[in-house]
């Protein structure tokens, strides 16, 4: 088994906690039958729970990542005369701007860097935009929008407002009424800390309102939805992933709530931050979620060799960049099964790396 | 954990080898590395060696089921100016028929009963068919088709050979070399026993060469054979299902090859067929595969009862049919980790439940 022994901060895969592991062990049970339906509905709830959904939502549960989900939720909410302004603030976005031109959705292709969008309204003063895209973290770069805003500025603008929240979820707060938040895109391998291959798109009931039909099969949501009222799915489920999904909501709940995770992460977050603050790293940007750190060095060192070296001679997994930030940028993931213990696995590497003693 | 001790008899999921759940939990690792990639070579490798794939054919690994293999593989392959003859004998040829309808390829509804397609080249004299689809194993009701047979009208005939073997691999043979296959479809949770999630693409060259530009993200297959270079794929792949999948092939290698495997599914299906001939239970076809034996009751009792009171009363779960089929046919599995010893489980579950006493 490859890095069985390593510690593990990479945003997706993350670390997992022992007792959702184990279901992983579990003979995949049969699945048509009211007892899996009864699993589907408490997945369901939970999950519309913890983002405040307003009532009659519902959840789409695809076999499948979670570009599966950005993408057919494009597919089913908007078409040619729609033009929808895509936040673009790195990979993320650069991916929601390519599947609306793959799907012929006139878009924007909005540009940004260097802002939370809390000036949202000053920035693209709207006169024609009926939907807005948004990957809530952009996670390439470990950048956090302000939802309020971008959901009032929506509000105002009657709207469509889908939000992917893959890697935010669980550790960054996420409320679907106090954002006005019609769409909700999640994964199974972020802050929710299963095994990838599920993904959920939260519908509000607007959102349900206008979904249309569309040509094609395993994305067709109106198919989802008509299956999910008997608490199925029209194609084989990641039967596996839904029980620990489960088993995960519960626990979480068990835990003092999603607010309570949230917390964590955040103070998880902070202690890493503060604990590094002797090193030649720097935040790479002011408006980083409890999801991630992003570190920028500063002392000309390479990120990628950093990212290796912690790597082959610490057992540590942190994450690179690719492309242009090879260099520049490294990320730290705060998602899944992290406490202050385990992440001073990864400040001591890095102290011990940088030959730094570590402060008291 | 639902079902945790119930015998499973269903064809998908079916029964897992413990070595294969025990990768279940195992902290997912990170996967954008060589590391990874080496598991998905190995993966591609395994697949191609089992199904006598050409040489330069290549493997698609999709996170999904396996109705998205058969729908991506339909819409990266055909195109309007196609006449697809799609094999439609049940829920899944249907399902094909669906999928050429929703993606507008101009295809035949070609509808069949009581035949393995030996006879095909009468029952379908071509003039302008250029693709023939066809699910090897029409799983709703345990047919298996005569690949052969298929193979030798599509090769002469020039038409694209389109095969979904997802519930016949590794009990059932498939050559595609012998039967000049092009494309092969498989899922992670028939014959190869593990938990859903997973579905794979195999394309000869002859097929890759056919690849077209779509308007897909998700299911763009020239995409993945260009990640695929490199041994990833374009989008988070479903990890822990892959190393799984590496575990199984090698598993399926230790124990004497694929065709050790086919013989123990014969052997193993011969005897359930052959210890049941006292019961009211008639076989529901004559062209069963290994994979599966399909049943209908001669004694007026209703099929879905019989499923129900199993599984009620004897903790066995066997597959009962939907529609028109609900009361007249049930269907069990030999696919996975089946044993004549795990089998006796059904056996005496079914005689204790007709007051028949079984045979010495």
């Amino acid at each position: 088994m490859i890095y069985e022994d390593y510690a593990i901060f990479t945003p997706g895969p993350v670390k997992m906690s022992e007792e959702i592991l184990k279901i992983g062990a579990k003979q995949t049970p049969y699945f048509r039958n009211s007892e899996f339906s009864q699993v589907t509905f408490a997945c369901e709830n939970g999950l519309l729970e913890m983002v405040n959904a307003p009532e009659g939502s519902k959840v789409i549960f695809l076999t499948a990542s979670g570009t599966a989900a950005m993408e057919s939720a494009v597919m089913n909410l908007l078409n040619k005369s729609d033009n929808a302004l895509v936040v673009n603030g790195g990979g993320f976005g650069s991916r929601f701007v390519d599947i609306c031109a793959t799907h012929a959705i006139p878009h924007t292709d909005f540009k940004v860097s260097d802002t939370d969008l809390s000036d949202i309204e000053s920035l693209a003063p709207n006169e024609t935009y009926t939907a807005l895209v948004v990957n809530a973290h952009e996670t390439s770069v470990g950048h956090l929008y302000n939802l309020n805003a971008m959901g009032e500025y929506a509000n105002k603008n009657d709207m469509l407002y889908i939000v992917d929240a893959i890697s935010m979820l669980v550790t960054d707060p996420l409320d679907m009424q106090q954002s006005n938040i019609d769409v909700v895109i999640a994964g199974s391998q972020k802050g929710l800390a299963l095994p990838p291959g599920l993904s959920m798109v939260i519908l509000s009931p607007k959102a349900i309102n206008k979904l249309q039909d569309i040509n094609s099969l395993y994305f067709n949501f109106k198919d989802y939805l008509s299956n999910g009222e008997r608490g199925q799915s029209p194609y084989t489920p990641a039967v596996t992933i839904m029980l620990q999904l489960n088993a995960r909501l519960e626990q979480i709940k068990q835990r003092g709530g999603v607010t309570q995770s949230i917390a964590n992460a955040k103070d998880v977050a902070s202690y890493f931050r503060k604990s590094i603050k002797a090193l030649p790293l720097k935040e790479y940007t002011p408006y980083m979620p409890n999801a991630m750190t992003t570190l920028a060095p500063t002392d000309g060192k390479s990120a990628m060799d950093i990212v290796n070296d912690l790597e082959k001679n610490y057992k540590v997994m942190v994450c690179p960049n690719g492309g242009a930030e090879r260099d520049v940028v490294f990320r730290v993931s705060h998602m899944g099964e992290m406490t202050k213990e385990y992440t001073d696995i990864l400040i001591n590497a890095l102290h011990d790396y940088y030959g730094v003693a570590r402060a008291e």
